[in-house]
């Protein structure tokens, strides 16, 4: 299994080719408006003139150029724009003009520190820069077909296996990032020495000693993050935990520090796994995984409850107002979940996918597309607000790639076949057995379940098409029109493994209720409560449309909520529950005996939570009391 | 209104008696053995050594050692004891042998900095140990009658004054505490010019331009605690808010900032009011208290919510689970309230000092009193646990001083009277119009509502004695035994001015039913649930008595709760309450539909809130979920 060329995945439904319009009208121009606003250009720019000193902004920057670069390459194969074409070129010059003869670039240390490179791999992420790097250059090249940047990128990674690898120097970047960039560096070029690198690199991750533990010592360049030293550390001793060099990635079992860190190495992992056949690897990533999506992840797919680390605590630990959730942890799980689902072919992956995909991801970006949640809380008492940029801006373009490469978890290409994981609407081009093959879903997802998808091949051909059962559709059915065959289940999915000729339509029916869920009781902070769900989607209830505070509301579950086509919010299924809600405001005294609050019958309107907080902050919340 | 000297009020309940017995049996000695080995004394003798370096421990750690010499004097005014008499004595020759000759004293400044005396007045707490010492001075010679800690802290009182005040340098400290000292101080010595000095303090802090912005431009000084600057900057601008410096305090209205601070800070300023019949500046205070009070405090007593600034944050932002509610801060609201009762005479006050005595403030120490909470939430899923002293070490002898000095919050003499806000047991001996007065309280308080108040006087004599009616009281009789005098009621006590003969007896019952009470709707943590109360106490329920997590707990507020008996605990009431509780563990997925999990009837004993966790950690709960 394998994902398709985004030239040959293009996405027709309403959800996401709006998404991609807007990635590429708005939000592409309104970061390149930032990236120049900030300093961030600029950094480069006096890193190609060989200034000194001037670098704005944090020392980690030129990730954002990078992963805008990166979006840039995928919102383009979408949608061509000569703006962005053209702001995209002029940054990809700037970055190749920075580039030193030895292949180094990374302008914090170019124009600030050109002696501390490389000796604090623990907090200032130079191979997470220059992961960053590596990706823009793949994807540019293989969705344009540009190579500039991929020759920059190549520089890079020579020089790094210059300076590391086995017989050299011991080193691996405190936030991995890297290791999966090398890893797409290789199947970019053929050349197997970078995931052999990346390989290395995550191998050597938590063996003692800990690189970062020695670099504790380096008083120069810890001057640089000292505060890098506290999330090393617990109560005085090196921890690693926090980069998840606590111990070799084999013995890792729980999910550990922070989120996206974590995600980004164990997708490279995961990859490593799949590429080489390595079982044990593989076991030990599904036991980590099944940690976290059966007991850390929230009902929406956001992960890392902790603004303390931005990452991970203990079982069942998920707080919703204090939710962290970190939009780039939604991301990176998406990506490890591919790598996962794309290693077993199972749908279990693929549940996960959709879940953040459609709520605790996609939350991260405004309808408008210019403005960004870095943290996803299930419940705001109002001062939670989508912001235009932040001073740490990893999100903004982490949401943008994700946006413009969606293509890579909704379907995948196979030597026997064809796999549909997200029934989105798009057009599919693919060789089978050497037939040209199309592959159409027409599709509403994710407002309605019903989808048809029709194969046309000019000549039979046999394959499989396999088409996931979400895990919440109770009664999926699946009809191929005028053709008798039925359809076998495996792995989570409906297969039709059958001689295709000419046109032939399945019809896909996945009945969306909404729901009321709960979570496992050990969820302490979801006790006594519900949450709304309808298809892949998880609702929440915001006061804009309650007209109260929806803490106050508590939901009869007993009475069916009532689906309703709302033109409002670029179009969404809203949903009116019915319950009691209690009087806002005072009873008179702070604490008093229980019965001097009054409550009213209430129904209240709930919508899609990854559409929340596009009118302005308000309360919101996801989890509702309910009798 | 003013508090008896202690020698005058003996605490005689069981509740009191105890801990004021395992205050000079335990806690004090066990201080003292936590003072000895941290260093804390050893600062002291190398500092009358004259030698300079290896101060040991954090720069404020001089404030613990004068806190303890404080609650000994306390403590000592209770029960005589040769060991912690001799400790005691010790350590005060210590401090005496430390001190400089022009009246400085300051270990971490004489050991390790003495060029940077007087430089960071906003982190580095010079002024703030400084007021512990004289608190602690005026605390021996009033209770023991021993002045050679008084004379050091006349000294040190007049070296600030030669360095601060009108004329002179402006000057102030980042953590209130020495204008309440030196308002003490003069009430002491009778030199009017130390509350001059304190009141200036008061007056100048929150006028432009600020004494600690300037302090931020001082490299050397700030180098020594660097974390501050970061309270004291919001978005990058001077706030102040952190250390009450962001206005004039008669311009001040809502709590703000760091808990401790406020309190201690307020304390002065009501005690300043009181002395000057400020009736502007009470104005403000009531009002600030009535913010804190009606919108920002817990249940408990408990005030300070976030972890983040030890502090204040917004009108009803009351999370449980991690609730902060400093130790320190319940004793500083009841500083402060005390202040405010004896300025006004109305009950409200001493309504509040009685919940946050008996519930938050009592939760700080173990039963045991030699453990310690440096926070008190009022939800813990079993991670939340007392220890036997602290790096910052503020709350131990802060909770050694209330205990031992209790009976200044129990009653009050009066020109015209005696005022008992807190119905303990306790003998107290006063002159009124001259006659010699004995009033004894016979009580079993907070376990029962049942009190005897005998006046004995020699010679007949016409004054006022009043009694609080708690404001949880439904229906308190009041009875003279033998005599058909009614009370009448002001400011919420009830009052009998007669003319007292011999011996009369008052019959006093305040009926203790166990009650569920709710906060008002705003407090959206508490939505949806209730907490027992039982006359001033506040109950939670552990998991060691219900046998389950209690967040699993829904209780049926129709069933009345039944009282217990217990020994357990030193000799509780417990109350065992009714509902249903949740299966613990999976329901096999980590959300499912609403419905796969199961219930239980289920009983579940609760216990006062200030004996939790004398038992080990475990889950506790104060606010139930109900139905």
């Amino acid at each position: 299994m394998a994902p398709l060329p985004l030239a040959n995945i293009r996405m027709t439904d309403q959800f996401w080719s709006r998404w991609q319009r807007v990635l590429v009208e708005t939000t592409l121009p309104s970061q390149y408006g930032q990236l120049v606003s900030t300093g961030r250009l600029e950094n480069f720019r006096r890193a190609g003139k060989r200034e000194q000193g001037g670098f704005q902004g944090l020392y980690f920057n030129d990730s954002d150029v990078y992963k805008y670069l990166e979006a840039c390459a995928y919102g383009l194969c979408a949608h061509e724009s000569t703006a962005v074409r053209g702001q995209m070129n002029e940054v990809i010059a700037l970055v190749e003009a920075a580039q030193e003869a030895d292949g180094y670039i990374n302008t914090f240390f170019q124009l600030m520190h050109p002696d501390l490179k490389w000796r604090n791999l623990n907090s200032l992420h130079e191979m997470y820069c220059g992961g960053h790097l590596i990706e823009a250059a793949v994807a540019i090249y293989e969705c344009l077909g540009e190579r500039k940047l991929l020759d920059v990128a190549i520089r890079f990674a020579d020089h790094v296996a210059s300076v590391f690898g086995p017989g050299k120097r011991r080193g691996y970047c405190g936030h991995q990032e890297i290791e999966l960039a090398l890893i797409r560096l290789s199947k970019a070029t053929g050349e197997k020495k970078y995931s052999d690198l990346g390989s290395w690199m995550i191998e050597e991750r938590g063996n003692p000693p800990s690189v970062f533990e020695a670099e504790l010592d380096d008083a120069p360049s810890l001057a640089l993050q000292p505060a890098a030293r506290h999330m090393l550390k617990q109560q005085g001793k090196y921890s690693g935990e926090y980069a998840q060099d606590h111990a070799p990635i084999r013995q890792h079992r729980a999910i550990v520090g922070h989120a996206v860190r974590a995600m980004y190495f164990y997708t490279a992992a995961a990859d490593l796994a799949d590429s080489r056949h390595d079982e044990p690897l593989g076991e030990a990533l599904e036991e980590i995984w099944n940690n976290l999506t059966r007991k850390r992840m929230y009902v929406t797919g956001g992960i890392g409850p902790s603004a303390h680390n931005e990452g991970f605590t203990r079982d069942f630990d998920l707080p919703n107002l204090t939710a962290y959730a970190e939009t780039c942890a939604a991301v990176g799980l998406i990506l490890w979940g591919r790598t996962l689902l794309e290693l077993t072919g199972d749908s279990e992956y693929a549940d996960v996918i959709e879940r953040a995909l459609y709520n605790g991801a996609m939350s991260g970006i405004s309808l408008s597309g210019d403005l960004y949640f870095y943290t996803n809380p299930l419940e705001s008492r109002g001062n939670h607000e989508r912001t235009p940029w932040f001073e740490c801006a990893c999100c903004p373009p982490n949401i943008a790639r994700l946006i413009g490469s969606v293509g890579w978890v909704v379907a995948s290409g196979a030597d026997d076949g064809f796999w549909i994981h997200i029934p989105a609407g798009f057009d599919a081009d693919l060789q089978i057995h050497g037939v040209p093959v199309k592959i159409r879903s027409v599709s509403n997802y994710p407002d309605s379940g019903k989808i048809e998808v029709t194969v046309e091949v000019p000549t039979p051909v046999r394959f499989n098409l396999r088409v996931r059962i979400p895990h919440w559709a109770d009664e999926a059915t699946f009809e191929l029109v005028g053709d008798g065959h039925e359809a076998e289940y495996e792995g989570g999915y409906a297969c039709f493994d059958l001689e295709w000729k000419g046109s032939t339509t399945l019809k896909i029916d996945l009945p969306m209720t909404p729901k009321w869920v709960e979570a496992d009781p050990r969820v302490r902070d979801d006790l006594g409560r519900a949450a709304l769900v309808r298809g892949p989607l998880v609702y929440a209830c915001e006061e804009k449309d309650a007209g109260f505070a929806p803490q106050l509301f508590v939901v009869d579950t007993d009475i069916e909520p009532e689906e309703r086509q709302e033109p409002m919010l670029e179009g969404v299924v809203s949903i009116v529950a019915s319950g009691v809600r209690e009087e806002d405001g005072s009873t008179g005294e702070l604490y008093a005996e229980l019965g001097a609050s009054r409550t009213f019958d209430a129904q209240a309107e709930f919508i899609p939570y990854y559409a929340w907080c596009n009118r302005g902050p308000n309360n919101m919340q996801v989890w509702m009391r309910h009798f």
